[in-house]
């Protein structure tokens, strides 16, 4: 049995979703939600962050966590910036329990959920509801987002090694 | 009697530099030096930067951690995107200890220190240097540059505000 917690990191709001896939067996939804951040000052957001995936992790006991790479958002200075100081603390959080952390690019998490690196937003969602059996499509998007990249890690083969 | 912490973020070398301020008196060093990330894995760079930092505070409890504000690596998004990563962990720890985070400008900080907002390095070492009535220029340019933020909020008059 594995556990992989996906997320999707964001100063206000940072999608999550943990999954267990255990061996020779289908995968499922363990959790999914988000952490909200609602401070307006930057270090007590990254302070709520931080709590909020550090509560996750202790609950789940992943073994590994799988994030979007770093450089998705080099088309939006700003945002990939204030995404690093949120990436910078989940980051954290994870080698504080000593598990891995896995990047993938966002045309590899589309491409291994939906046969195509350029999949719509709404393939995406259809993919994963399938995949993880879900009654509706999963929402908010930071929630999707975060499935995505959990499945993706799990679709790679990277589970255990 | 305030304690100003100033820190220059950096993924492989982040400096720092403590300053005291006491009421009417003249401000002085108690300690600078660089916290070095020897990991290879960025979570890992970020623990070893945070758990530095961590002891930092821990020693000289700060009043007040200065930094250089977000944008300033606006034209190196690679650069900008990865010091996200190590100013998030500088954040959460200031954060922890629920003590403030002064961003201020590249152009701020030079101008305070020297009277230019273009101000070359070697000016601003020597302004340093005399602020601090230092034997020698401060080295590495970390340590001068944490320096530097650290006089700057001094300079700015924000301390205790």
């Amino acid at each position: 049995m594995t556990v992989i917690l996906g997320i999707d990191p964001g100063l206000n709001t940072t999608g999550y979703g943990v999954i267990e896939t255990p061996v020779g067996g289908k995968v499922r939804l363990l959790e999914a939600g988000v952490v909200r951040s609602q401070s307006d000052m930057l270090p007590h957001k990254i302070r709520e962050i931080f709590d909020g995936v550090r509560e996750i992790i202790t609950t789940f006991a992943p073994n590994a966590v799988a994030l979007e790479e770093l450089y998705s958002h080099y088309d939006r200075p700003r945002t990939a910036i204030l995404m690093g100081h949120a990436r910078g603390a989940i980051c954290l959080a994870a080698a504080q329990s000593d598990i891995p952390v896995h990047p993938y690019a966002a045309t590899k998490i589309k491409k291994l959920l939906t046969g195509s690196g350029h999949a719509p937003k709404d393939q995406m969602q259809r993919a994963i509801q399938h995949e993880l059996q879900l009654p509706r499509t999963p929402e908010p998007p930071d929630v999707a987002d975060a499935l995505a990249v959990a499945l993706c890690h799990f679709y790679h083969g990277k589970v255990g090694s």
